[in-house]
């Protein structure tokens, strides 16, 4: 079905100098644990959305060196034959853990921990961290977009502008986790379910004699889907006229109401009143409006304000590339290793920039709900193995500002890092895209209004335990002195 | 070698629903040509670098519809038997243009060049787009830091940030193409001979029990290509020291000159004017400072004006996604059919904005030399089969406000858009990445400094041949009559 390519060499270089190094070092059975976690939300937003667990665990399932990747490092005369070896005979016996997809996330929690032999964890940071990053943007933005369109259907336009062909069919997957209703791509229909949608480009137009030549004949060969597009001439003046006409000669007598019109230049706001006008007076207030061109959340909402009268919004590069903030800077950092006893040993990453300090230790990741109306309260980053007591009020303070303190009452608390693999082995089954949709959609209403405003929304609590918040001050001050 | 998957698929649903159309209107042998070209330089610069091309011919070659795409298109119920028929027979058998990989190319010329029936022409428009539009953004953005760089060697870091795994490593080979010396991605390497680089991550510092062992650790391992990250603890007090006292234990008693450190936090260049000194008085002149750490051709640039002792810059996300502009904008539209005579029909698409409407007609494009000192005079868009006569004195004119003329002497044309595709059978060799990247630097060299200045540069001349512009004019003033 879905064609994948064996990934396991998209690899930065230094993952297999760095292994070569460990086993060298005689790390082949170090035991450590790594997070990965992202520091700001996209577009100043107040939380993302996670993406791509799905082909992170497809990727880890593959992980196989093939011969010709044997001899390509071989070739490099800096790797030992035991670490050829190694990788010859590589088996993936780490655990790993997880958010679901469609879960809104936040910076500074953990969002994936990878456990085992300190080779194969650094090994897979590379491809971990891109489809995470990359899959968690577009379903952020594609989540941004919907919200903006206020129920309307966002359809995801944006392959041509993909930056790549997995940035065409990923994104377009993504999109429909965020939101989207579905995409022009027809791989990720074939390869995903995500519904492929389409209607005409300007070339059908400009093919025919005429407007009117081409509308009929796409209205005659798609009776029962036809939307047509209105501006490459003059859309008041000949394209609705002639849809109009078409629609009566053609869809109508078919058996067929009109799907639609659509327009991808222009002042559409403007132009979608004055068409919707037109189509209600010639007998089709049913038929729809589809806007395209340069949208995003932002032109989106100002449309809708200026009460456009649109149906349906085709998004294309500014969602699939998250123009606006085309990057997603979730990092993989070491945060503890195993003695060789197997007791943990916390590790820590200091910086000036305060925000770049690290959480140590093996965590999980609680949120806390209202009992009352089902909305997320905080998250909580405890150790791994702590419990969240929910049957009695829990204060949680600001980890910065400790005096920032809150008591929390009626609430219920959910683990969020889900066991994708335990030693090696997948166990864990992906839902389908529809209920990832579903979830998300879900998830995203638990979450106050004031969460999801676009601008200087407010900053959800993302606290730590008690122990766990000792744990890391004790190491940051054993470093200072 | 290069695992592609058939990306046949990977195609806008409406170029199937509008080939389908065209079939069952009697089209099956209509002749048509389509233009890619673009409308803006990203990042407000004066040119663009075409990249691409190769992976074009690649995508155009493989070109095939496998049994289950022919079964997921027959579920949709739209589509006629007739047209699954000739998908399942389909063989390309366009003539296809394009400019080579590494060319500076500006707004407003053609880029690509498809002929052939339109079924066909259509159907490639979204990878064809995709392809180039990804390729270009990248080369182009990474020729903007290396000419920033001023001769120092960038790399790029980018991998765990590109926009899915394709943009990865085709990202990687572009970026080559645009002047980068080299990857992190190893598979770029292995699969496009990208020299891979790297060094270590943090984790591989945080690991041992002091920063002092992990680099004696890493310098035992790799003597001779020994650059070491200092950034982890305390760049000054801790990580240099350390790496002095390793270069002297370790590297130089091994017969080898320390290779570098790298500086990936904190104010880099405070910090490598520091490091240098010490590295100097510790006898290792000849020692490397590399930066990374979210830089771009302005923060590159910055650095160098204030002195910053760097060697080398990795650059990683925003190169990988241009972050700053991560979408090139290019478009395919029709421009000509031919008819049932095989006389050639020009087409125009016009619109309210003036930038947006096409020049119609089979076109090729020439860049004229100055003999003097060769460099880029302007560009001519003429019709195809036009000659450019470079034994006497030729007056261009701006096609936009005609009274503005230039008469260019002492020059020579050399037309841009060569052969890939002649009935279906590639005609063009891709050259190595070594001779792109060092022709697309030979071809930077011969713009003006003016036109590649990053704030206001000056706009290079795209004009149109005399008659290219008649007709183009001609064409505009029947249709507003």
């Amino acid at each position: 079905m879905k064609q994948r390519p064996n990934l396991t060499m998209l690899t930065d270089f230094y993952e297999f100098t760095m292994a070569n190094g460990f086993l060298q070092e005689g790390f082949r059975d170090k035991v450590a644990y790594f997070d990965m976690f992202f520091r700001k939300n996209p577009d100043n937003g107040g939380f993302a959305i996670m993406a791509g667990v799905e082909q992170l665990i497809e990727y880890l399932n593959n992980l196989k060196f093939t011969e010709e990747d044997i001899s390509y490092l071989r070739s490099k005369n800096i790797f030992d034959e035991a670490f050829l070896k190694y990788l010859e005979d590589f088996e993936f016996c780490c655990d790993v853990w997880a958010i679901p997809e469609g879960t809104p996330i936040f910076p500074g929690e953990p969002i994936v921990t990878v456990r085992g032999p300190v080779v194969q964890a650094q090994l897979v940071e590379t491809m971990l961290l891109l489809t995470i990053n990359h899959q968690s943007l577009i379903a952020t933005k594609a989540n941004r977009i919907v919200r903006a369109a206020g129920g309307r259907p966002v359809m995801e336009f944006g392959s041509r502008r993909a930056q790549g062909a997995d940035a065409a069919v990923m994104g377009a997957r993504a999109a429909y986790i965020g939101g989207c209703v579905g995409t022009a791509c027809a791989s990720a229909d074939r390869d995903f379910g995500v519904p492929a949608l389409g209607t005409m480009a300007h070339s059908w137009v400009q093919l025919f004699d005429s407007e009117y030549d081409a509308f009929y004949a796409y209205a005659k060969n798609y009776p029962g889907s036809c939307t047509l597009l209105v501006d490459t001439y003059n859309v008041l003046k000949s394209g609705v006229p002639n849809a109009i006409r078409v629609f009566n000669e053609v869809v109508v007598p078919a058996g067929f109401r009109p799907k639609g019109i659509r327009i991808d230049s222009g002042d559409i706001t403007y132009l979608s009143k004055k068409c919707r006008k037109m189509l209600d007076e010639a007998g089709f207030p049913d038929c729809g409006i589809v806007a395209s061109n340069s949208l995003d959340e932002y032109i989106i909402r100002d449309m809708i304000m200026q009460g456009a009268e649109i149906t349906s919004f085709g998004v294309g590069e500014r969602l699939i590339s998250s123009k606006s903030e085309p990057v997603f800077g979730g990092v993989y950092k070491l945060v503890a290793v195993e003695g060789e006893d197997g007791a943990l040993i916390p590790k820590i990453k200091i910086s000036e920039n305060v925000a770049k300090i690290t959480t140590p230790g093996f965590k999980q990741v609680y949120r806390l709900y209202s009992r009352e109306n089902s909305k997320a309260i905080a998250d909580l980053i405890t150790l791994h193995g702590e419990t969240v007591d929910d049957t009695k009020p829990l204060e949680i303070f600001d980890p910065e500002h400790t005096w920032k303190r809150k008591t929390v009452t009626d609430f219920y608390a959910r683990p969020l890092l889900k066991p994708l693999f335990k030693k090696g082995k997948c166990v864990y089954e992906s839902p389908t895209l529809e209920v990832l949709q579903e979830y998300c959609r879900m998830e995203v209403d638990g979450l106050w209004e004031e969460v999801k405003r676009f601008e200087n929304p407010h900053t959800y609590y993302v606290d730590m335990s008690q122990k766990l918040w000792d744990l890391k001050h004790s190491l940051l001050e054993s470093i200072k002195s």
